[in-house]
């Protein structure tokens, strides 16, 4: 398999020096390596930091400007970020009014987010962290500290994006984040994996009549190999999947469903109330064309509607990709007024623009 | 190879079925298929409609919308539309003030705008099309009939919907697209050539050390195998390619430019002068994560530095694509005050929106 590089060990500071120079809205930083807002007006907001692993691009370094992240941490391609490269984003950030980091479920990320929790901490600055843990593919029906952070992440980095840029506080923005998180929920599939920069070879093979289900975003294999399905089957196995999944179940709920009859693995959903709405993504996983997310996107949106699961809005992309995985993942993210409101309101960064 | 569909026979409109289910700004047409803005309040546009074969999205049926296309007519997967699909969406749009196709330039495509044109005529509907021919790779050197029609569509399609939505004439479209079509050339390079959906096979081979220099959007092959390189020197064959292309040498000569000194392929440049500015597409083909894009930059950025070339703007993604290719093109357009200041105007379409 062949990607575009020049040498590995010099890839994700390269690309951001072309992030740097296609964007005069961001500043980049060196070793360590961070991106930052050039400048934002608003001296009183909650600063949101995020980071992870590189590889997954827009997700997070794209995601940097008005109305989402005013920093952004990449580690090396699918590792983590070390404690000082948080640190000092957060320190050059820091205005006094708290500091929060957007944190996807890998044990590497939280304690190198937790240690520079610490190290701020020690400094009288103020810090704390939101975890996303929305994939349900490593736990199914499991309670939320074992699930990874996968596509929803960028949902919540939306979200939480326009209310910080309102103003919220420090306390209001986690609340709102852990209102997210805690209704949202992720699943995926890979047609092929992506191939490793290290060894210029995939983690797992698949036969020409193969799919895996439940990938992450880190070539890492999925829980289960099946036959290659038509895309509205497939489609249906993802829905059927998230909404089946146990622990949602109960976050159903707890919110406000009725919910309903639950036969084996499928939601036979009577009447849900009509204020029960969702922001649905379908995210392409860096190796698929817009066009086949369509066709996911199609039996979906029937799916949700017989189903009686109203789609407030939608995002159709590539947001939060693995290298050039060819595969896709849905993610739905219960929504109410507040968090609509939000998400309409004003972005400007390289992956999210309105 | 794999990709996720149900009937290869419904694909196109399985797709469009999707887009309309996730977008109410616009309204989808079946049998003869067609897409277009549900509602323009300005009544005295003159009305822009695209189309071509399908496998390129976003092009051009994700840039439908406010500051951009009124209409867009896809055709089978890299397949013309038909007469039928072009009139009736012409039909469909026609407000009296003149209807401007933007057409690709390839002999079907033609050969059925021009049709639909002498069906609309015949109805007193006045409508004319501009043909986009930026791809170097069929004619270098060649005078612009032989070139093919890419990526920098995209970017005609941008400025003359800004300028269709200030009310600019039927005339003053018409010459501003000529305009910008005559300073616009593009190249492109592919590691893997694309899934025909036909066959479930590629079109052509490429061996893990090689990549094929020179292919359009439809999976054909292009003009030259070649070692797999960096991308830093990948991107510097692209770039020379476009600014040794005698014709564009002409085009710059006859613009502006103080062009320089020509030795074999490439350009020693002393100064251009400071009014001399490009838009700069790095486009994605498909299967390219968005990432690797930014390698691309980078060493553009560098090159155009060291040769005075002024990157006004830049446009970095996928936006033209070839199904799921891996691989990329590059594309100038030369600018002036009058083009950037349409290209920053407010757009608001599935694939480009600010």
């Amino acid at each position: 398999m062949k990607v575009l590089s020049n040498k590995i060990e010099n890839i994700v500071e390269e690309q951001l020096y072309g992030l740097q120079s296609s964007n005069s809205d961001i500043e980049v930083r060196f070793d360590p390596n961070f991106i930052i807002r050039k400048k934002s007006k608003n001296k009183t907001k909650v600063i949101l930091i995020s980071g992870g692993g590189s590889g997954h691009e827009p997700l997070h370094t794209g995601f940097v400007g008005y109305g989402m992240l005013d920093g952004a941490c990449p580690g090396g391609v699918f590792s983590s970020p070390s404690p000082i490269q948080i640190f000092e984003c957060a320190k050059k950030l820091n205005n006094g009014c708290g500091i929060i980091f957007i944190v996807k479920n890998y044990a590497g990320d939280i304690m190198n987010f937790q240690m520079a929790t610490e190290m701020l901490s020690l400094e009288g600055i103020k810090s704390q962290h939101l975890v996303v843990d929305d994939d349900i593919a490593t736990a199914i029906g499991a309670p939320t500290n074992q699930r990874r952070g996968i596509a929803a992440t960028v949902i919540v980095e939306k979200i939480i994006g326009a209310a910080a840029e309102l103003n919220y506080s420090f306390e209001e923005c986690l609340a709102l984040g852990k209102k997210i998180i805690t209704g949202a929920r992720s699943f995926g599939v890979a047609l092929s994996a992506c191939t490793m920069y290290t060894t210029g070879e995939s983690n797992f093979k698949l036969e020409e009549n193969k799919i895996e289900l439940g990938v992450g975003i880190h070539g890492e294999s999925g829980i289960e190999k099946v036959d290659l399905m038509p895309v509205d089957e497939i489609t249906d196995v993802l829905i059927t999947k998230i909404l089946s999944d146990k622990d949602y179940k109960r976050t159903f709920n707890s919110w406000s469903f009725k919910a309903n009859k639950w036969i084996g693995n499928s939601l036979i959903s009577k009447k849900f109330k009509e204020n029960d709405e969702f922001i649905i993504l379908v995210n392409g996983l860096g190796g698929t064309p817009l066009s086949e997310l369509y066709l996911v996107y199609r039996k979906l949106n029937e799916i949700c509607k017989k189903k009686h699961i109203i789609i407030k809005r939608n995002l159709i992309g590539s947001y939060a990709t693995s290298l050039d995985t060819k595969g896709f993942s849905i993610s739905l993210i219960k929504s109410d007024d507040e968090i609509i409101k939000l998400w309409d309101k004003k972005v400007k960064t390289i992956g999210l623009n309105w």
